[in-house]
């Protein structure tokens, strides 16, 4: 690469981008045209990927002799700057420029002359930004992920001093069989782990470097596209151009994970709401997390849960945008494509906001005790176990069944728990009860006895605690 | 209602909220909490809405004699005073006043005392928030519809100098029959007009005032709701209190409304794309809608249609953001519900900031008649009229249809058009022709045939121009 | 039109379809891509529409001396034997003829001979089915608008019986206030008035004629439009034929309004399973409405409410489909537009079928009124009664609320309700109370003082009652 | 477990299901609610994995003497006879059974009596449906995976053969730079390649093992779960109960994946449907994928990608109702989650029809070399290597840009290619230029150029055919 660009200094081509293109072109671009096209109000955000992606790029084409020694000492000089200014909120950020690229590109010349105008070589901005989005939300998936393990962490400590609290389990919103609470717990710990799974296999195919396919075609400079990936921590190289300027199957399967983990958020949310009601009365929340009514003097809402249940919609919404933008476009890079980063930005604040406050409410949690064994007293939360136990006393299931329907039926027409019917009168229903189903019939007789591999046993439930310890301590 | 509020003035129960509701909260709300939940940042843009709401409000509560004249004029003072600070850019919008509504009752408290305190009487921020989203939604509502109308117009426009251009008209992206360029523009006229007819439904049902349901079950204050109504140009009220601070139907309506309007926003985007492709080479765009490429000096790219088309999947985002947040909520207003602001503002943005550019746009077409006429002698787009001629010559049309089917094989085996093919060869196939089918192979002789209501005739289509033309002068 | 297609008769150019474009076609389709395209397994479902709509075509085309009076009666009699043979299951649909139209027009010549052939004259299947479509939702909506005025009879009559009832009102699923539970249950019937009131506007645009577009740019055949509309009971005819065969906007807008009823449905839903769980324990259902466990001899579970409420998702899904299908189709007519069909007929029967059994489920609610009752005395629901007491006296609200806010908490320390507190003790706080505050405080006192138009007062609620009864008996 | 269930024979307690659960219920579920919630007609599917599952279970419990070995005997002899009733056509479903379990069992009970009766020990139809979902997702997974190698395959044979052949690159749909066919195929390659990738991480959340949970809470019998999981090729165990019952992340997750690739079959549609269109003329489809007209005779429709095309609204219409589905669900099992299946049998079937009929499509392409080369030179699509090729001569690369946009603007206005242009010309142009230009202006000067990793030079794209074909030779 012997032929290098002319050493004297020409006009800044970007300092009134139209002229860029003045040749072909008899007019400016209108106002509203520029307003609605441009996207630096939002994408400037990816100012730091860019230019670790433009460093990584000079370095390369320094070695690869494209551009010299010099160029590069410039270009490294002006980024410096550059940062500085926009760490300390100086850098202009200008709507003429389009976009952050352009804006960053233009400043690196007005500071650096020629050399910012090599930095160009080899590379478009279509090329250019898909790198950035990457670079950018590799670094947002690995912070997510410690989010979720902190989410995890904060369910598993609640869940640390709950293996013995009784709460009734639900199936259909109908007290089934009485749960430890810590199980309860540890059913997000599965769903946020399974995120967290979900984020890392994401990450591996958001990891693989695009530059180098130019505009669409790859380029005819000898680019070393696997020294930039070196640098910039790239998993792999696109390996073809074309997909790899058009490709943003990450975008959608980022925000297809980010959507299964607020649907869990959700769920969530919704039990802390219900289970904050007068009507169910099993935890109370403390005061930071609430807001009260200017109107109603009595109110503490629980206005955090309620709103990330809410902001699922949000992000479910941002992946319906993303799918809806990708079907059916022809290739290559077409406009639309612009359209992918608010969505997406907007999904990873949604996703980190939530899962931090939701880890931190968590921990400000006080649970009623005594009301959750309350409930589980009441919906003869026990009845399989006597059915359970009249089988093991030799009676078909199927008869066990119904002999227990008769129990309940004289129960609820009492007033009374299962516990409560005198042991005559089971014994009247079947002969084959004996005293030692009283036992049987209290919720801690019905916990202890679920002791199967996941079961609600405590013994089991603590087994399990231990393990996401010691899983997440090894993080 | 001679209990006035008493007279002594007492301190400002909005200077800090939180001690609003401190006599039962131990502890500050968090700061991310004041963040996360917070909306002040989005829904200032409500304030024009909440400051006519509340003067109706506090109108309405004079003359029931529920505050005083001097309330009253001391209300009127305070917004007017409020409403220049906010048009001159010097209101401070404070976060931990958390909304719109809180901000500007705290300010005008500060500023006129006592009657700021009244002014709440009867209301609560369930309802407030409700009236002040449709009030605003009405007045966008509006704004759109003549968006929607100019955008006819400029259809129209282009429309009326076409009438005579014929085009291929496509079924499956096949060419199947000449058309008239009008003909095509109208169909969106059709599109953009049902979209009117759409919206202005949707506003009968936004256009219902709230207001009275208070937190959700009514006031025992005597409020004239309907003097409100009229006040506020809202056509009717809310006849249930806790459907009233619940329902978000007009949200979902809108935006699905929007939407389909989107939708044809991108059918048109999509085609303007295809028709400035050298493969179809139909139409050139002004510059100023283009953007060009700072590596391609040869490109000139059509970036407002494709982010038109792009910004379909947004809206649709919104919608499905709007349904997945309303789904299941049990009655009456919880907090997810704040959540339909955003996506509710973004649709009403994007959709104008669309319609306008577009319609623009449209004023910014140069059509290549030659193009469109060549493209239309492609694909035999006549054949429909040969097998047409056949039958009127007594052929059934099945067998009509096959004569014409040999006829297409053999054109495409020579390589021209139907009509180049020598009378003799026709005649050959079918005795029946003779020599007046030159007309029929014609493009126009095509175009002129289909004069059935709704056809492609011009004469048809300059009819419909006319119509249009009237009605959208009508208004 | 002298030229009538000739009188011999020809081979049925249906009985193969493939063979009806053999001179281009050198292969027959293979299967796969038959089945692929196929759409008579779901489009049959259409019969009754697609032989309404050639009957009015062809009387149409004998009026217009297009076809001879015999060719019509011939069709007449054909088409009585076809909907006959439809009827009594001996129709034999055959996947080879691809729709319900081909299947119904081959069935047609072989019964009729020519004059089945001379039926599809001036028409093409692309205006054909979009009328086919048209006619049956028209006939659909009808029948939907009626099933949503039994579900808001069904809701009606329980609420005349529970004026009085007592429940709490929730905002973020805390109590609020008291309500009356048939304020609450009319929420709903606003809802599905809503619902109506919507899809009464849809039908104004389903219920358009395309037919006579032909296949995309109308016909040379002198068709009159206007009588075949007055014929089918069209409120008017498409007045541009590419639009005619290529909008789909009906059925997105049909989806929209069927997703919002469902999200109502899963509103109520939500709010069943919830007042069925025994944490709340209001209502209860009769057996016939739930299901047991086979398990879990104590369940009674509320399938038909979860499972209507997870039906919500299905129509929304549709919904997304059928914007997600014509986003971005250039015109017009596009294969993609078989697609939209089954997500449309799904729709229709979803929403169908849930809306029936719902009113039969509300019919089958038994209402606990103590349960009700016991709850809105939990959560202090009249403490905005207290302060609204306090201002009565002089107070300023803010001052009020104060006041208010240390008598629950006392309350609350002593787990008693606010009424439970002795006067002198409410006096301590502040000795403006007298002993006309315990009227105040009870749930009815509440209630009867929400006197205002859409407030929860009885006297309030009954008059809404006899609105709707009123309403709906007029129909 | 000493005490087996008793050994005399019982009613069939499946043979009226209602009457299972009578003691509590004083009614039959009414037929609409029987219809309403029936699932078999749908669940049937998944008979295989039914028994499957209920095979590995029993021969466990048989293992851990929970049953006798005699009852397992039973249960595969009854099982083996119920397979082959079923393969046969021969089985009788029943609504009245409600789902495929029960239809199953009961016809097992029919068959074996009692060991039939003693099958669900331990477990409940919410462990079971959860198991065999998963059963039957993991083998279509297996299947669509191979598919989704068909089709990549499909693909690269037809690249193979076009290494060489030029075809206009676009971006925003204007000519851009010459790019090789097989180049642009490969694209398609990458995207199938990481669909498969995607796919089979689905599959490792798919295949954990849900049964053993029981209801909800685990069981009290003493299972092997890590047994059966081996029996059944499960990698593990679900390690928590309740999440085991109520989890459907991998419904999701799949459907997500499969949204993605329906957008890559979509945009390889879209394509195919352009570049058959006579204004692109690039390819022609063989008559077995196409579909004509009966009214227009010339049409020949890609029927088949444009269906392809809209059945990608289809399955993210899924994705949407299985989120929709899930959003807010309290834990554990609610009724809801039955309608998890439709959605997503119907993604399984579309997808792999899909995938079936678009690679076998591929084969029936005949690519039109002349046309796209011809296209090719229409859109200047040189002008980056005249810029390139003035760089390397020493000008800086924006005034090459500019002089670049002179020369294609003299071009334009002559109708003629920058080829085209005299040496003359050009040099008056820039001086710089020589003769060696011409090589540089040709499509093949400038594809040889990219040669780049991943760029479009035929030696590049060569190399990466025979590494795809290597890769999927492996399998």
């Amino acid at each position: 690469m012997s032929n290098q660009p002319a050493q004297q200094p020409s006009a800044d081509p970007l300092a009134n981008k139209h002229q860029a293109w003045s040749a072909l072109f008899s007019e400016p671009m209108s106002e509203l045209v520029q307003r609605y096209t441009a996207s630096v109000n939002f994408d400037k955000r990816l100012w730091q990927a860019d230019i670790a992606g433009s460093l990584a790029h000079a370095e390369m084409l320094a070695a690869q002799h494209i551009i010299g020694a010099h160029d590069l000492a410039d270009i490294q000089r002006g980024m410096a700057q550059i940062r500085a200014e926009i760490e300390e909120g100086r850098f202009e950020w200008k709507l003429a420029l389009e976009d952050v690229h352009l804006n960053i590109e233009a400043r690196l010349t007005a500071l650096v002359g020629d050399a910012g105008k090599r930095l160009h070589t080899g590379r478009s901005r279509n090329d250019q930004v898909a790198t950035d989005v990457r670079l950018w939300l590799r670094g947002e998936i690995d912070k997510l992920v410690q989010l979720m393990a902190a989410m995890q962490a904060a369910l598993v400590e609640l869940a640390a001093q709950h293996t013995e609290t009784v709460m009734p389990g639900y199936t259909h919103m109908q007290v089934a069989q009485p749960v430890s609470f810590a199980h309860h717990l540890l059913a997000y710990v599965e769903m946020f782990a399974r995120d967290a799974e979900r984020l890392a296999d994401v990450r591996k195919r958001v990891n693989v470097l695009p530059l180098g396919a130019a505009a669409l075609a790859g380029t005819s400079y000898p680019l070393d596209r696997e020294r930039v990936a070196r640098t910039l921590g790239f998993d792999g190289v696109c390996q073809n151009s074309l997909d790899a300027v058009s490709d943003r199957d990450f975008a959608m399967e980022f925000t297809a994970a980010a959507s299964i983990c607020m649907v869990h958020v959700s769920r969530l949310a919704e039990e802390i709401v219900l289970w904050m009601s007068q009507n169910f009365g099993f935890i109370d929340l403390a005061d930071r997390y609430c807001t009260g009514s200017s109107i109603m003097p009595q109110k503490r809402n629980p206005d955090v849960a309620e709103l990330a249940r809410g902001k699922s919609g949000r992000v479910v919404g941002h992946l319906m945008a993303l799918i809806t933008l990708m079907k059916g476009q022809p290739l290559t890079y077409n406009k639309d494509n612009q359209e992918d980063k608010e969505p997406l930005f907007d999904t990873v604040d949604t996703l980190a906001d939530t899962l931090r406050i939701m880890a931190e409410m968590v921990g400000g949690i006080t649970v009623k005790k005594e009301a959750m064994e309350r409930a589980a007293l009441k919906g003869y939360a026990t009845a399989t176990d006597l059915a359970d136990y009249l089988v093991k006393k030799g009676l078909p299931f199927r008869d066990a069944h119904e002999v227990v329907a008769h129990a309940v039926k004289s129960a609820i027409a009492r007033g009374i728990d299962l516990a409560e019917l005198p042991l005559a009168e089971l014994q009247a229903l079947n002969p084959a009860v004996t005293a030692d189903v009283a036992e049987v019939l209290t919720l801690r007789g019905s916990l202890n006895a679920r002791r199967v591999l996941g079961g609600t046993a405590p013994v089991q439930v603590q087994a399990q605690v231990e393990r996401h310890q010691r899983r997440l301590a090894a993080g």
